[in-house]
């Protein structure tokens, strides 16, 4: 019902925005919220899910639509629920999680946070036809760059410092290795 | 509790609106999205109905209000959901569809998208009688040029070409046959 | 959670008010639209009363705070729902209704519309303890003043014919007998 | 969903607020409504949490973040609703009740109303490891004022009679006891 509110975020806590919309602050779910800090008491918009179960009502929030789109297509899932589908929202880019439901691929999805063998198989059988909207074209560039972000994850370090390094260093013709070496000898200085 | 809305159409997709109404963006399914193309980006009035279930609050939406009460009958028939009362209403005009009801004329009704016979019989046998506020007298004239529709879209045409060419070609006495005859030729210029 | 509502009255229809709160126009369920007929088109003050069930979240709505607190009271007794609570509320007197609870005065709970021996005993056993906020003094003239209208209703006139007629006529010391012959020949002209 | 509003305090009444927030008058129960009286038909900020179940939609509301925070973890324990948590928390300060969950002390939760020995034991059990949001550090002077507060209490004084007698009579060095006989000569002036 609600899609999306413009208001003057007001403060930001375990991970969760409060957003001024018209003198009502509304809580919202994000998980990560690094995108949103540089907007601090700035009017901002965010793409909401009203979540409706038995004794609540709350509000998950994402900074671009296509992300909405993507945690309303996993909350579908059987045994996927809010909680899980932001986590892995959050944990990657929507063209990297779409790349691997479309080409079924386990073993990727399996690396995103929460998600075992199990849960990536259901994902894969529920969702694969239904990405069409997504219209997601991964260039090999685009590849190697997330999954050395994911292997940097692996490694211990967090997914913004991950990012960070990656873009970096980055050159044209790097390989996947020549990367992941970079950007480690990068996050060492 | 929410019979209508003001706001600013931001945007159309899938059968659905995106209204911005006081920095709320709320999302409507209007199911047939071709009567509210013309004013994105502009202020209008929808006519709302909500939707409360376990796990979802949604907002079904209408161009006038006779949809709406006629939605508000249909979804009280057993066995018939928001859904399948929207593609009848955004289907056919309100007044065919309550004169088909209040005539008990299944063969019509059946003739609509996600109507059976059985749906048909259930729909006349739980809404015949309450009919009343829709006031509906069809001229001849009317029911010919619905029929005429009708037998297009049964034909595979969409309802807005069927729509279009019938009004275009319509002369005042002219039959049925004449009628579908010169939109058929109309439509294959 | 929502207490009362400021508006524009937009439209009345069959037991409806629908009010205009900052574009968007609710519908709140009335019952008796005497009283809002004069505010059409005007802002208004409505005192709202939310209720929630499992496929439905509507909006009850009154004149004045305390038919509302009434109310908030006879949804509670068991059996009654909203809208039989809303029938007895717009049939009489705050002070009418609550001085029969707290008198414990079956016979005349059991005139009120809808209400029976059994529903007049459950009301008086489940809120006679709860009426303190009301406090009621019904002054003798109130009382001579409600039989008379409550009689005028059995006899088959309207209760807003009956209230007007009874107020046109009414002298300081009329007896119970005098009000009803005077309104019956006020009525009869 | 709605974690705070900004609004003019129509009204107060039986431990409710009647907050108008753009037109809309939200009934707001707060339970201890001293704080509140002060800023009647001034524009407030009130922290709230919305509570959902089968049959209503209610707003709890609090003058300061913690309050709402505490209320929010207490109404996770198991068999304790929103009243009886509203109850605790309008009893005594914040860093008080904390620190008796973190403290593990059950004596002390159990002089708070509505709980006893048993119920202190649950939120202990279930609280205690995640009170580290409420950095709570008690002075010995806190600790000496609460104790003093609750004595008073205790002995018939309501707890906003106690909580301005010893602030008035309060010296740096009392002991408990001073503040105790120096708050009751001050009650009994």
């Amino acid at each position: 019902m609600i899609y999306a509110m413009y208001g003057v975020l007001e403060d930001i806590e375990n991970g969760k925005l409060y957003l001024n919309v018209n003198e009502i602050v509304y809580e919202i779910v994000v998980g990560d919220t690094g995108y949103f800090e540089d907007f601090l008491n700035e009017k901002i918009k965010v793409f909401t899910k009203m979540i409706v179960n038995d004794d609540e009502i709350s509000l998950y929030g994402f900074s671009d639509v296509l992300k909405l789109k993507l945690f309303e297509k996993l909350i579908l899932v059987n045994k996927l629920g809010p909680k899980s589908a932001l986590k892995i929202i959050t944990s990657s880019d929507v063209s990297y999680i779409v790349s691997a439901i479309v080409n079924e691929d386990v073993k990727t999805l399996s690396t995103l946070p929460g998600i075992g063998p199990k849960t990536a198989e259901r994902i894969i059988l529920e969702l694969k036809d239904s990405m069409k909207e997504f219209d997601v074209t991964l260039t090999e560039k685009d590849k190697k760059i997330l999954e050395a972000i994911e292997a940097l994850v692996t490694l211990g370090f967090s997914r913004n410092q991950s990012k960070k390094a990656v873009t970096q260093i980055l050159k044209k013709d790097d390989s996947l290795d020549d990367i992941i070496k970079k950007a480690l000898k990068f996050l060492s200085r």
